[in-house]
């Protein structure tokens, strides 16, 4: 019944270590079929080189097991949380990859310094703060979803547009509109981050690219007039 | 008819990949004939790992199509302009590649630290600031040419000598006599990025070297008795 | 007799330099057998892709062979001093990776600034200062060991729960029940410096991520009501 | 004739794309025989990929060729003035490797900061100052030959245990008994240079490991007692 949501689940997992987003077990992705309001998601601690399209668990959007005979990945409940709150989501990919990663341990937005990441979007990548002790404490994955809904409300920005986020102290997500772009997203994010970066080391007064620039670049690929792409 | 002018530009495209210079489909190689006044380029969006001789899209030095069903890189007119200008250039890289974006996300020339760089220019390489508004807004990638001419006129740069820029905010073009050397200078210009990046780290007050060893490490592989090479 | 032994501590050094954890001969992995109080491990300075089975060598926790025609691992005796005190370890590797290698450079614990960390360990990854010059001088490689395990004593540390340490203008040590965890833990330890490097120069006054989240998330994978993998 | 000395001075050559050592033709090694007063050294600007075991050049200590079709490298007679000058290196080798670049760029001498450095030798790795405008002018290749041996004699090195150097402004080079240790001392240069740099990136006030752990070190792989190794 679930065959093509596991297929598809199973190959965007796969395209993460292709990429050099994940080391060992450190990242998942899932996809979601919001008509029957459950998505596929890889199992929890499974190595990537073992992983098989059967190894995909069936979730739904309350994070209650469907199907599948393995414990999903850990982080269940904050995907589960994202697909019911956001109905415009196919995939959603969590990495610890590198520099994504090294941005969220120090709880900064990832500022806007060239047109790499204006192709892509027109603010910073935002960075979610770590949540209240008693949220950690309490239903933490669940807790996480809505940290990031929450901090996507109070920066007034829509996920449709920022397609990532980091979490402070914590590592990326990103989503998109099936498993291909989210892992799509997921690297963009990664590469942005080594290039701001790499910006701030060279000039540790780098200031963000101008209005302009970024509307151009962001609506020749995403604009109504776009003419990026085939 | 083009179908060696195809063939140039798609086995240059695709050395982006193999040397590290792109990730996704985040740059673009043309070939140009002079005498018929056109150019081979990759189309746009098409990722490498599914690119074909035949989609080479054929393109004249006003920026018009010529030949081909895809459309072309999103950058196309940046080249036409540039090829309309530069009678002796036979082939244009742009590229994201890391190093080099960084740089240019600062707007920074690239120091001239040396003899790996000197054995290529005797400059430091050019950083076009970022265009006004109005020309950003308006015909974008046709000024984007113009905007890296006109650099090269203020700062009395020779573009059969300096065979690379960085746009500002944006990325790295290279070009050269044919698709090959276009490229070769294309990972030049990283390699070059990468090694300054690093020498401003170890120190930040690090001096550019001196006239005559520029003039040395350039003059033996370029000057009239340059005894680098077969 | 020792087949088994040497055959698991076979495959565990040669995933090093699958995971880019040695260069050259800069490592070396035991696995012991504490009913027969010995451990088989790498030959010196035998190169990896040269490395066969049968040229592990046994040695016992006083650091005397037992079996082998290779000259063992440099570094041996410190492998013996702590499968001799700890009881529990059954497997210790030693490399000079990259961003390990750099932090123990410094003489600087590693900071824990993310869940990739707290992942693993709820401290900071310690580091052992250099030893006195008499002991140095001395029976260096055993002392080694006991310099590590004062560290322990000193830091209060517990290292069923830390298991890896930096030792000061050396490199790092790691350990686990068997080959492939001590593998795995030297590969966190790695990635887990390279974040922490990446951390303060994004934010050269990054702060320690806060107790609550350390908690949570050593605890979802190794706290008794742990939920992590299968 | 020569064709021992050809194979392996190819043989070695062609290690260093595979150390990742090299970009395009940015390097070159020889082997000497000191008996015939000769060497085998790669010809100039010949792509990795191309290169034959015939295509090696005989050239002999005044660096004049002996044998062979193609022209020697462009450094011959730096190779030529080492071999002549110190009677016991078999092998040279000339890089533009990232990090040994980037520290000769600054024109700073490498910091011992820990083991992996002193496995090798027991003095920071020195940096040759640039030469005089007028021996650049002049026979310059010659002249980088006297100026490395030089700066080993005013600073009291002895060449037989500091197997490397960097050229100011410039790049590597290093030396061995043959072929495969003289690359291997590339790729010691190359590794270390990148440890001091994380280092110092990690805290700039990073000091130099003391004497006592130096000297055991160097002793234990190189001393009378040695006992690293097979």
């Amino acid at each position: 019944m679930y065959s093509q949501l596991k297929k598809e689940a199973y190959e965007a997992n796969m395209e993460l270590p292709k990429l050099g987003l994940v080391v060992f077990t450190f990242g998942n992705v899932s996809v979601a079929d919001h008509d029957k309001k459950v998505f596929a998601i890889k199992p929890s601690g499974v190595p990537y080189e073992d992983l098989k399209v059967e190894d995909m668990v069936i979730v739904d959007f309350d994070g209650h097991i469907v199907e599948g005979s393995l414990r999903p990945s850990s982080d269940t409940k904050t995907h589960a949380v994202l697909y019911k709150e956001w109905a415009n989501i196919g995939a959603i990919v969590h990495t610890h990859s590198t520099y994504g990663t090294a941005w969220a341990q120090t709880n900064r937005a990832i500022p806007i310094y060239g047109t790499t990441h204006a192709d892509h979007l027109t603010t910073d990548i935002p960075c979610a703060p770590p949540m209240a002790d008693h949220m950690i404490a309490g239903n933490y994955e669940h807790q996480t979803g809505y940290q990031i809904i929450e901090h996507f409300v109070s920066e007034q920005l829509d996920y449709e547009e920022v397609q990532m986020i980091l979490v402070g102290n914590h590592a990326p997500f990103a989503w998109g509109a099936n498993g291909k772009k989210a892992v799509y997203n997921a690297a963009v994010l990664e590469y942005t981050a080594k290039l701001a970066y790499l910006t701030e080391q060279i000039n540790p007064q780098a200031t963000r690219m101008k209005g302009s620039l970024i509307k151009k670049h962001y609506e020749r690929k995403h604009g109504k007039d776009a003419y990026y792409g085939q």
